[in-house]
């Protein structure tokens, strides 16, 4: 495939959806064919499945079948509009992908890790981000940075969360090649010039 | 798990419906605990599923996607009503269960037959029939005797079910310990006179 995947990855609060937005504006100015993803979503029928996801009435949800819905959101998404944009060579950013499953339903939820991974390779048809951006924030200050109205992941405990960064923050570590990891301490116009130099540098290769 | 569990399988048409609520009717009248539960569906969120698997205007519907959405339905089901039914030593009836997938979207549909079982084993926890009723009809006989309306799966060629109705046959071979094969050449009660000897069959083992 000729195109390049870049993923945005982070707990609640980080600030990845702005930087992702972001770095799309900056690289549709520089005529680079660009698309902008997000997850759980992005086509109608993931859009439905998000639904279904986020709805805070869906209490007794349990975490095999979200796991398996995230992955049905995730399979129809890639096989839709990832794999041919990577097919004409765009640059995809994603917001969200595998890694969020593996960090909130596994490290989060205590799904099977190994699991996980195996189902994820099935729904992704192996297409996995060329380069990973992880916006880490500390736990209680992204909270509160989420929305008045929240959805039925961000209702979760300070210590759901807690686990999900960790997660995220041991997954870079096992990936350092793919792994930026971006930590959100300042106003996002200073963010992105860190998020900006990555993906320069990326683009470079 | 106390409870025992039969499967009611088949492809379009089969009556497996008809004799999963004749052989519920047979059980309540011999004061034998029991419940009937219909995949995909039988609990909210799994009815919120089907929905989206059987909708009409989801042409585009990936063949991941659409395993992983019936996978999802099968574990909130599982979880939700199913085991605790067995751990209360119930007699669960299941209008179909796995092997639908590994019929309709692995044989039928192309999808790896493997990995179905692999998720699958996720998604039930690795919880199995102990029987598995399959009700045999010739295709074109069988989609004659559907709905005039016809869902999604109904809609598809008459050599998709064909493959279907080859996939199922093919199990049963496979596990001849679990797998009962009748054959739907007669009436109900006719069917149902041989259906209740294998239930009772099984339920003195």
């Amino acid at each position: 495939m000729k195109g390049r995947f870049i993923s945005f990855e982070g707990s609640e609060g980080s600030g990845k959806s702005t930087q992702a937005a972001m770095v799309f504006e900056y690289l549709q100015k520089r005529n680079i064919p660009v698309l902008l993803l997000r997850e759980p979503g992005g086509v109608k029928i993931s859009e439905a499945i998000r639904k279904l996801l986020l709805d805070v009435k869906n209490t007794d949800m349990t975490k095999e079948s979200e796991t398996l819905l995230y992955m049905a959101s995730r399979a129809q998404m890639v096989e839709e509009i990832l794999k041919p944009a990577l097919m004409q060579g765009k640059i995809v950013l994603c917001d969200r992908y595998l890694d969020s499953t593996i960090a909130y339903q596994g490290f989060g939820n205590g799904v099977d890790v190994a699991a996980i991974k195996k189902i994820g390779a099935f729904a992704t048809q192996g297409v996995a981000p060329d380069l990973t951006l992880l916006f880490d924030i500390q736990t209680e200050k992204g909270l509160a940075r989420t929305n008045a109205v929240k959805d039925r992941i961000e209702l979760r405990s300070v210590q759901y969360h807690r686990r999900v960064r960790k997660g995220y923050l041991a997954l870079a570590k096992q990936e350092p090649h793919r792994f930026r990891v971006i930590k959100v301490n300042k106003g996002k116009d200073e963010i992105f010039k860190t998020v900006r130099h990555y993906v320069d540098e990326f683009l470079k290769k």
